[in-house]
Order: structure tokens, then sequence, then C-alpha cells
């Protein structure tokens, strides 16, 4: 188990469905995860605290996901030096053009590392690369997990010429 | 002078070109205002502080101004029950469109009041508005500028009748 | 009850539904709401009579919701020095981006407070946070529906933390 | 001379030189243009009554010029059964999409015939098409205007022949 | 019975659908209209000879609708004088934005007066008071629909009254 | 020298200088190049005719550079069973998405190959690559560019570190 | 049968269905096809590969389809002097807009061949097109297609005119 | 000294101007770095082989800048399992967009750290940050930094007021 754990914040607990993803990769490469609900607008006290106590509390990396006018992972990487994930959460309108703009177009001096929208699985994944530049151990998981990966792709290229072969 | 005051709250100092609309405004109509530098990422202790104690420190509305990723009027929403203003401002890249979905796009429970992209006189006219409701003085200097800017149309349809005349 | 009314006007009564947060919002704070299907297009002349009559029946703010090129919103503005909330409404292409555009870009001199897309909650809040600059009751009110917002939140995450033990 | 006129309206004078393409192109087909500075958001009474009379006072058609959240065209369109073609001005931000959204996407019932950005010299081409509907002559000029923009095209294609071939 | 045409041309059968409000909207002003299908792509010739020949076949106005990179519009107007109305269709990606630019954009000296995205009714309002600029009677009947659209609006407004009393 | 030609249609001669990258690509590659000026709404029948007899007259593709909504692509791709190339050109306003949407987005049965906004030099080397498929003469030479490309890349790459050395 | 095959490659076997469209089109031509699925970015070393030796395995053409940040069409392009002809594929979010620039708007020297959104079939038509350009037998092919296309269209046109009489 | 490198690499040597900001912040933070021109296109291999070897080379982490179809990012973190992080960079056309969605909206599996357009400042930042969670002295120097911004930011505060003053 490595020793840093990895927060995973959502803005409302409707967004929980949209992180599984992330909670399942992180229990997949056996990096401790802890999920919250917090919100930069509605306790925002309560964020703002979170993060400025995550790495004293043991946290390597903050995952934040939010919607709409996505403030949530700005918020949070404006209080710690940690590395702050943003996931945009697609919404009713606008496809997640606006938590993604909202999330990624960060003024310098507070970098927030965005990844795609609805990406939670690859926002855990970024957390696990980031904890594995020091930690051999992870880092060997990721390889595991990327020849994986290709095994994958190589299986269903077999199984499609498989299938066209019987049209 | 009316006793509320209005705060113009920016992101950073290179916005407050495109704020002077905002404070001139104010000024034409005897509005007192206060006009600060404050950042949602880089200065959110001061920025949250200062909108918790807005409205006991007599402010009746507060205009918020940034670009990119414009956090700052929602941040300052989270504190205060005071209408905020949103000014979404335009820089290099998207044309203020990252502002704009950034500042309108607010989630249930934390309104801002957004106006164009650049749009500070109109931020400064709506937080009139806004004073105005309780304030007869003000809804008749809100009269006024409304038959002026009438008339300067007027003019402006009288000039160009002229101008053509003459070709 | 404070002493001056809100209105909600909408293009059509197919806004209906899209609206009823707005009155419920509006209800919750003790904040008399009439409700008027105008249309800027088809009905303009009642629009704009409304509009102008508004101070003076006791209205202290305007709601407006229109999709499309909704211009609902800035033409009651043009008649009228009461703060005009604009809440565009998604309809079935452009995911409401045309009603945004057509909302918040409006010229000098004639502001319109925007809202999210559908978010009619959020135009009641707003409507009530004018009121509240000088109704001391009224910001009351929306100190303590801050707080309930905050207490949803923490019980939301309590929930989460509670649900994912249990995985 | 056409009998019918054609109303030039825009909603600035600031617009005047975006539309000069129309006013000349109305010259050259000889019809009788007439050319406003009129607002929807802060002249909205003289709009109105102007388009109201618009039929009577002899015209045939009405072309809107205005930039942003541009209400001209459909305000006028609301006010007339005469067709109403709109000017969509690019302006500081968005590239002329927020004025391009504002005019073509009309609710049933108003339309208005909707140019391109900045596409004055079309709306006066289209102008003439509507009162080259009934009017022969008109009808054989826009034919003849045809044939020129052809000979145009050719010259041109002829010109880059020659021109490359000296390279 | 007006005595010119009017052509609803699509570029696809199944636009039929989205085109039976312009179909309506037609008959219901006594205005004789013919539906085609031709596209600018796969049957240009027929589209080109028809534009070609319409208005001596007694057409004043031509509607064409097609989606995606929507040319037909723009293709028949580039051979003929009259007025071309273009409606973008909606397709199963980009929400019709494609077809929106694809039929307005149109280059100088070629216009398409272009109505909302799936906008068909309005195209034949559209086409009703281009023939209505030089017709008392459809002017009559214009002036009608507009006052019955009134009556619609107040109707539901009262309606709308009368639902929120029985809450 | 390929014995099959390749045809630069562009809609305007002010498209010639975004075109010149295509000339000269084309003429490094040995491949005779044709230039016109023909438009899809000023000369249809030109553009329509010359696309028709493209293969007999001995071209094996045609790039076609286009602005707005730009309709020249797709009018030659409706005449012609050879490889038609599209380039959307950058116009004034909506910075070439317009002409993107206008060129990519052509309905079943009748492709367009296209490029980058502004990608003329990639226009050519997309038809020295069609000619290739059967030229084994120009596929070496494709190659060997590709290689260029290469080590011009890998010079850069020199000169950067060299640069940086220095500072 | 053409001498030389096709390979349509996806990046995920989602993307079956939305390729068929190609699968069966190829076929009707009588032009062989493989298909595979190979990833960018989980199976690069494959995907470069087949790029690679794709010419010298006898393919004249490859289709590249892929989703969100489209990169696959672009990767077998950086490695093979064959025509790439890439199919933006829609995903969950933004309708396909992602994977639409990141297919088209490739850098100078290494051209993606970009069809429609979803426009598989298109893409094989393009390849046909493409190995029609020396091949005889293909281009009177693609002639019966169109001149099918054509036919299909004149009989959804007088279908639509048999049922519109029967209304 | 960090005992880790970071690397950043370019698509092209005419991004250096915008990346100057990234290699002042490294040097500023005493972090190793190294920069490099290769690209995902035009030097494929290099790229690769760079990335798959960059962990046992002793980076920590790979900053990827590019515009237009940006697959540099993506195409180097199928190599390794460092973090990535992209930067997307504003070219000619479409305002950074492309080249934005490009970077961030990648694939399962194969996440991209994405920052604002142009944002090389915020990119580096996010680099220290990286190596920062398991390095104390890095953790402490942007400690410093952010209490530096804070500085700054009052300092502009405190600037204006006496800017206003004077006014």
């Amino acid at each position: 188990m490595q020793n840093k754990k990895v927060a995973i914040v959502m803005g409302s607990d409707s967004d929980l469905a949209a992180m599984q993803g992330a909670i399942a990769t992180l229990k997949k490469f056996g990096v401790e995860a802890t999920v919250h609900v917090m919100s930069a607008h509605r306790t925002p006290e309560q964020a703002c605290a979170f993060s400025k106590n995550a790495r004293e509390n043991g946290y390597g990396a903050i995952i934040a996901a939010a919607g709409k006018a996505a403030h949530l992972a700005g918020v949070l990487a404006a209080h710690t030096t940690l590395p702050v994930i943003g996931v945009p959460i697609k919404s009713s309108t606008l496809d997640g053009l606006d938590a993604l703009l909202s999330t990624v177009q960060m003024p310098k001096g507070v970098p927030v590392a965005t990844v795609a929208i609805d990406g939670a699985d690859n926002a855990a994944l970024l957390a696990v690369q980031i904890l594995g530049v020091s930690d051999a151990a992870l880092a060997d998981k990721l390889a595991a997990y990327k020849a994986e990966m290709e095994q994958g792709v190589l299986a269903a290229d077999k199984a499609v010429q498989e299938k066209l072969k019987n049209l």
C-alpha cells in the first residue's frame, strides 16, 4: 500500500456515479482513497480547510469533480501545493464545455491538472502516475496496467476479425 | 449620496483598464465605490473575508471582474447574501467565452448576476438599479439616464441623416 | 412579507415547468410573486407596458425567461429602471447557447442580470438578494438558506462516506 | 425607380461603416433607401413606431443591423408584417456569433431573414430580390448583376492564370 | 389565392417531417406550394434547372431545407434572382450549427434569407411576408395572424394565472 | 512528371495568397497543377462543367479552397468521381469554423477530403499522396519528403539546445 | 477486384457499429478491406508498424476512426505516405467536435483526409475514389453509384409528391 | 537541486517563445529541465523513444506543448507511466480550442494533465507540484511561491487604491 492517500472531492453527491471509475481505479492500484462531498460555493470553508491540511494529512493528490461553472478544483488548488486534478462533469446543458473551461483555464500561478469531461478513470490514473513518480512499486503496477490495456486491444482486434469472418 | 456602497473587485490589476467604465458610471450616479484587487486563487482568504463582511461594512452590491476560469464572482458569492455581479473579462484566448461560462453557469443556490463580456459599464448600472429598488432618488437618476441615452440615439440618428444627405 | 413583489415573465407557457423552481423559491422566502406569459415578439405591447409600470405597481425585480433568440429580458429592461434578471431557457437546438448569448450580451446602457441556462432557482434567489439589500429580515432568511445548504452538503458528505463504507 | 422604399435601421451610429455596402447596393439598383439609428433598447418606442408604420409609409422591407445581443431585427419584426432582414454585426468579443444567434434563432411566428455576419451587401441584395418578386425591371437588374458577377469571376480567373504564368 | 407559388425544396425525404409546418403554414395563408426532394450534391442538375426556371414557372420564393453541410439553399440561390429562404436542419451531430453556418454565411452577391434551425414554420411565414409586400390581401392575412398569435399568448397568460391560483 | 494533373480551384482571387503553399508543394513534387478562380455561387456553370470534365481532361484530384459558407468543394464533388480535397479558408469572422463545417460535414454519398483551416500545403500533399498510390516514383518522393521533414525537426531540436545553452 | 486493399482501423471495438457502413460500401465496390482495432494510445507500436508496412502489404488507403482526442488518423499518417482518411466519431460529450478538430487540424506535412463526424460511408467512398483515380473499372462503378443516388433522389421526390397529393 | 528532471517537449521550434515561462519557472524552483523539439507526426520515433526511456533517464514529468491537432502530449503519454502535462498552444485559427480538445479529451487509460491554452508557466508549476509530492524542500518552495503571489496581489491592490486616490 502506497503511503500517500488520494482525495476524491465532488461538488455534489449526484456526481458519485460519475466518479465510481476513479474509486475503483485507485482501489485496483492499492492506493488509499477518501471520498468527500464538498462544494466551492456551499461549503467553501470545509473545502478550503480540507485542502489546506491535505498534505499534512497524508494526501499526495486531490481529485476534484464538478459540473457547470466548476470552481471546485481551482478553489482547492488555491489552498494547497499538492497537485489538484480536475474532472469536468457534463451536466444538463452545454455538454460539459462549461465545466471544462472553468476547470482548465486557470490563471498563472494556480494550475489544475485537467482531464477529459467525465474522465474519472483517467483522473485516478493520473493520481497514481503522480504518486508513482517516486514509488517504484506503483510504477511497476502502471506498466502492468499498460500491458494489460495493450492485451485488451489485441484481444478486441482478434474478436473483431473473428466476428467479421462470420459475416 | 446613496448610503450603500458598491465594491468593485478585480482578479488582477491588469483588469483596471477594463473596469474604468464601472468606476466612472458609479461616480456619475453618486454611488460610493471602492476598488480592490483580490484573487480567488492567489488571495482567497482576503477575498472571502471581504465578501463575508461586505454587508456589515456598508456595501449593497459587489461587482467582480475576472478572466479565463473566472471564479472570482462565484467565490465571493459563496460568502455573502448580497447580490454579486460578474463581469467576464476577455483574455488572450477564447474571446471571453471561458470567463462567461465560468461566471454565469453557477450551480443552484449561489447565483451570480452576469453581464456581457467586458461589460463593466453595465455591471455598474445594474448595481445602481439594485440600490435603486429602494432608493427613489437613484431611481430618478436612472430614469434620467435612460432619457439621456434616448436623446443620444435620437441625436445620432439626426447626425447620420445629415451626413448621408451630404454624400 | 416583503412589500416589493417579483414578477416572473416567461415567453411561452411551455416554459412554466422550467420556472417552477423560481416560483417555489420565492414562496419559500415569503416574497410575493406574479407569473405572466408575455412575449417580446408576439405581445410586445403588453410586455412593454408591464415593464414600464412595474415599479409603480410595486415590483422590485423582474425575472424574464425565454429560449432561442431570447429577447424578452432585454426588451423588458428597455422599459424599466428595475433590475431585470434573465433566465436563458434551453430549447431543442444549440443546448441553450443561443438563449444565453441573446440574454447576457446586452449593449451598454441596458444590463440584464443573467443566470445559468435553465437557472430558474437562482434567478429567484438573486431577486431575493436584491430585495434583501435593504430588507434585514430577508437578509436573515438568505443567511439561514445558506446555512441550510451547507448542512445539506455536510449531510450528503456523511451519506456518501456511509455508502462507500458498505461497499 | 421602384416605388417601395427599403429602410436601413442600425442599433448604433458606430454600425454605419459596416452598413455602407448596403446603402451603395440599394443605390446601385435604384431602390430608395432611408437610413436610421434606432435602438431596441435605448429608443424602443421610436423603433416600434417606425416598424408599425413602415408599410403604410411606403417601405417594402426593413434591414436591421445590430451587434452583441442583437434584438433590433426581432423587435422590429414584432411590429410589422413586412419582411425584416437581419444583419448580425461583429463586435469586440465572440466574433459575431452572439449577434448571429440573437438574430436568426427567432421563435415561431416572427421570422427574421438573416444574412451572414457583417453581410450588409447581401442584406441589400435580398431586399432588392424581395422587391423584385413583383417588379420585372428590378428582376432584370438582378439578372444583369448576376451576369456582371459572373464576368468578374471569369476576369479574376483570367488574371490569376496570367499572373501565375509570369511566375 | 395569391398568384405566385412558393417552392419547398428539401435535400432528403427524411426532412419531410421537419418541413410539415411550412406546408401547413402556406396552406393556411392560401399560398400555393409545391414540395420537392432535390439535392445539391446528388441531383445538382435538377436542382439548378428548377431554380433557373422558378421565376418563369410562377414561383415568388424558394424555401430550401437541408442539414449538415447544407449547400442546398446556396446552390439554388446561385441560379435565381428570387429570394431563397434557408432552413438549417438539425442532424445527428453538432445540433444544427453546421447547417446554420453553411446556410447563413453566404459570400457577397448571393444572399440566403436564413431562419432558425428547424424553423420551417418561420420559413413559410417569411415567404408569405415576401409575397405580401405587393399583395394587400396577404398582408391583411398576416396582420390577422399576428393578432391571432397575440390572442394565443394572452390566453396562455390567463391559463397560467388560473393554473397557479389552483396550486 | 506524373501524368495526372491536380486542379487548384479557389472561390475568389483573394484566396490566392492562402493557396501559394499548395502551388509550391505541387511544383516541388513535379506534379502538374492548374489554378482556377471559380465560384460555386457566382460561376456555378463553369465550376460544374470543369468538375464534370476533370477526369477526362487528365486530372487526378481537385483541390477546392473557399471561405465562409464554403460550398465550392461540395459542389465540385457533386459532379465528379475524382477525389475532391477541401481547404476551409479563414475569413473575417468565426475564425474559419464556418468554412470548416461547410466543407467537412458532407452528406452520405458525396465525400470531401477536408484538411485543416488554411491548410493549403497539406491539401497539395494529400493530392500527391493520392496520385502516389499507384505511382512508385511519387511515393519515393513522398518518403524523401518525410525524411526531410524529420531532418528539419532534428535540426530545430539541435538549434534549440544550442540556443538555450547560451542563455 | 481492385488489387489494392483498404484498411479500416478503429480505436476501439465500440466503434464497429459506427463503421459498418464503411465495410458494406467497400464490399459493394468490390474493394478488399481489412478491419482492425488498434489504438494510438494503447497499442501505439502495432498501429505504427501497421501503417509503416501498409503500402508494401498492398494497401492503397487507410481509414482511421476514433472519438474524443482522436489521434489515430494522425498517428497512422505519421508513418505512411499513403492517404489516410479520418472519421471523427461522436462520443458521449461535445457531439464529435473534439474528434473532428483532433482529426482535421493536422499540422503542415502530415495531412489527414477528414470526412464528416460519423461519416463512415463517405470515408469508404473516398477510399474508392482514391483507388479509382488510376482504375477505370472502379471509376465506372463510382459513376454508376452517382447515377443510382440520383435515381434514388428522383424516386424520393416522386414518392413525396405522391404522398402529399393524398393528404 | 531535486534529483528528478522535467522534460519540456514542443512540437515545433516556433513554440519556444510560448514556452519560455516554463523554462524560467523550473529554473526558479531549481528543477533541472531539458528542452526538446520533437513532433508526434514528423519525428514520431524519436518522440516515442524519448518517452519510453524518460523514467529511467531520470525524468519525473514531461511537459508537452503543441498547437492545432495537438497529439504530442497524448503520443508521449502512450509510451510512459510518468505524468505527462499538456500545454495546448494557440495557433492562427480557432483560438486554441482545437489544441485544447486534442490534448484534454484523452480516452480512458492514457491521461494527459492539461493546463490552460498557452499555460506554460502553470505546466511548469504543476511539474514542480508533482515532484514536490515527495520532496519536502520543493514543497516548501511552492509554499513560499504561493506566499509571494499573495504579496504580489496585496501590493497590486495597494497600488490600485493609491492610483485611484490620485484621480
